[in-house]
């Protein structure tokens, strides 16, 4: 096959971009355009989530530090008759060199908020518009959906299954990381258990049980190769499984150490307190049960509240796709060139201009309101935007972290929340966001400004 | 920075799967079980559409035929506790060896439809299924839904723009191959029209007209350096937007070549009108109008059945994530083992035992019914299924066919189908999928065995 191999990889990340970045970075390189720009990317709304779980940086950071024009994406973007041969020969030399602020993985944020704020020379900050909406719009959403999930387990044991009905291979990825940052337990995903030293988990499937000739002796074989297993008991018909790892218990005596059942169909909180009483009034008290199938945040939390006797949930699809909210509004906007503040003004879909800083002020141990600043506008509150990249290279605070750092740190974040945010329902009152008197004058004096220009136009 | 590079890659593909696959395929091993398995991979439903458009075969084949657990992979299973060191010896040898059947891509299937078999001894079939129904899940909605939108569009331009805020690198690459097969004109991907040889299109962003004092100045820049350019008119005022293309078009005479303008805000029908008024009377009739912003097919069949004056739609967000059905209710599931029909019982989630074959059967030009036959069962009727690849190699019909092939084949799919399937509302009369005689006997038979067996046990 003479074909690339098909996949996205560090040494052709640069081409994973809209056309329109590199016609536009030609534009602004014939026009000798290359004053500093400020992008900021955020999202415009919450889009029924109470808040945002902002999480994606350190993929960003790595694919900024990385970035590189090879020879065989140069002699790709030759083939496409729309650049010149100088053009393709300073690209060959193309690499990010400007500053990136961010606010941590793991921090809850709303709408209008930077999550991340680039400031570079235009021709640098333009270009990695789509790789950087592209991951942390996924890995955000990803976030944010894991961490309702999470909510609403109170506690028990969140495993994430989603690999095989997620949108294609660098998904699952992400969403393990993203969804182990926000607290879930463990993924099924070996790749991202091996790439980002995440713990994996898993159990048997259907079709092991149906392999064997007898339900029994599918669980005999399992559980002397694996004796701390979970056994799935419901292929055929779920009580008589839960009946068969009983006899298995009577069977083996002492040497039994199976660790739980998993149901995967029917009516779970039914099934469960079903299987509970069987296991119990066998003296299997300390066999959990783990459940599965077509969960969500909702299902999960009717279950906790019903208090079935389930401690622990395997989430797939519905988390990986995120079913309810498949994206966000999120945006990537020039909100400052040359040092002036820069919008767009056209109805639906305008930005604040100006470099930023974003403050979360608290009342007590909760947040209270979040305020958006000017970068050099002092405030009250804790300043949540950091310098993670300064002249293209990681600053102390933009270095990578083991996940239980940002994993420990998105718990404290969210803890601060008022309650009505972390609830699983549209909060009836959303959470303030202000902005600053800086920030408000420059709006209008942008405006202003730009109104002004096109009567004169 | 010592971790590894953090994508999805040919060499570390064998490590994208579920922990379970590798803990079964151990059992297995051990168990000496390795009779010829079949299995199925299928969708349970249409989830609201009329058919799917199956897509994502070949890059099933490529990574079957790639598959290999590197010294990086086996050396990472080995931390995990879970797994003997002879087994792990043995996978350093593992080699994908069996046999597939597909229908080919592009080709609209129906619920229950295999859309891929695999025939395998059952410690090489059951591995493979996380990546199986990872791309073909994700492809198949991905196609069935651009499908949707290029019937909306009646045969004007449909460009993919969705990349930015797709589900993290490895989706983008797909939907635009996916797209492209699907009827598709172009994307604005790059990195997708190098590796699949697709055809890239974009237009300017806001940030560059904002990033130049004045519009008119962006203008004359983009179009001087591109002169069969589109123009974005929306950044600050529309209608005065289209008045400034019209001003550059007298200001160029014969030199002014701009093919478009595209408006991406506001009411586009109703703008377009306005739009398409100011350039006709200035004599611009053959500068075309280009839409987008929050399209999906059902906004498009909309503004087209309004003969809205629009010439090409860019589709984004709503198209990629495929954000009102972001999944499929795919499965891959055991028919057989060692010469016997296999199935699950549970309630929900059955399956039908067997190897199988796909009838199309035809009234006239038009498709009438699709039967489902045992594979060596004859029937009238086009079969569908492929065998794509023997012992593990390509065969002639899995060999990589340029995607205008597929393209045109999926052209000739869908028009073979009845309209009331190609419209975007339910059809109130699905298609007819059959049972043929030998699978319903199968059926019959291998429920009555497995329930026999339980009795029995």
């Amino acid at each position: 096959m003479s074909a690339p191999a098909p996949w996205v990889r560090d040494d052709n990340a640069a081409l994973f971009t809209d056309l329109y970045q590199l016609t536009m970075l030609q534009a602004y390189w014939r026009e000798g355009m290359n004053e500093v720009a400020v992008f900021d990317l955020f999202s415009r709304s919450l889009r029924e989530r109470n808040y945002l779980l902002a999480c994606g940086l350190d993929t960003v950071l790595h694919f900024l530090e990385t970035l590189r024009f090879t020879d065989e994406a140069l002699d790709y973007l030759a083939t496409l008759d729309a650049f010149e041969d100088d053009f393709l020969d300073d690209l060959a030399d193309y690499r990010f060199a400007g500053d990136v602020y961010a606010v941590p993985e793991g921090t809850p944020v709303f709408p209008d908020e930077p999550i991340v704020e680039v400031v570079a020379p235009i021709q640098q900050a333009q270009l990695v518009e789509t790789f950087l909406l592209n991951q942390i719009t996924y890995q955000t959403n990803l976030a944010t959906k894991a961490r309702r999930v999470v909510e609403a387990a109170q506690g028990r044991t969140i495993a994430d299954f989603g690999m095989r009905r997620m949108h294609a291979a660098d998904a699952p990825l992400r969403a393990a990381r993203a969804g182990y940052i926000a607290g879930v337990h463990a993924t099924s995903n070996v790749l991202a258990g091996h790439l980002f030293d995440i713990p994996v988990t898993g159990t048997m499937a259907h079709s092991y049980v149906e392999a064997h000739d007898r339900e029994m002796d599918a669980f005999r074989a399992f559980a002397e190769l694996y004796p701390e297993t979970t056994l799935l008991v419901d292929t055929y018909d779920t009580l008589d499984g839960v009946r068969k790892v009983v006899d298995l218990a009577e069977e083996w005596g002492d040497a039994f150490r199976v660790a739980a059942i998993r149901l995967d169909s029917g009516d779970l909180a039914d099934l469960a307190r079903q299987s509970r009483q069987i296991l119990d009034a066998a003296g299997l008290d300390d066999v959990q049960i783990f459940a599965s199938g077509s969960l969500n945040e909702y299902r999960i939390a009717e279950m906790v509240e019903a208090g079935a006797p389930i401690d622990g949930f395997g989430v797939g699809t519905r988390l990986g796709t995120i079913a309810d909210q498949p994206y966000l509004d999120t945006a990537y906007k020039l909100c400052g060139y040359a040092g002036e503040g820069r919008m767009k003004l056209s109805t639906d879909k305008s930005n604040l201009p100006g470099r930023k800083q974003l403050y979360r002020v608290m009342d007590g141990e909760t947040a209270s309101h979040d305020v958006i600043a000017l970068h050099d506008e002092p405030h009250d509150g804790e300043p949540l935007l950091e310098c993670v990249m300064r002249n293209g290279e990681r600053t102390e605070a933009g270095r990578q972290r083991p996940l239980d750092v940002l994993r420990e740190r998105t718990e404290q974040r969210v803890a601060q929340l008022p309650d009505r945010l972390r609830a699983l329902d549209e909060a009836e009152e959303p959470y303030e966001v202000r902005l600053s008197e800086g920030v408000s004058s420059l709006l209008d004096a942008t405006r202003d400004r730009l109104e002004q220009q096109m009567a004169v136009e």
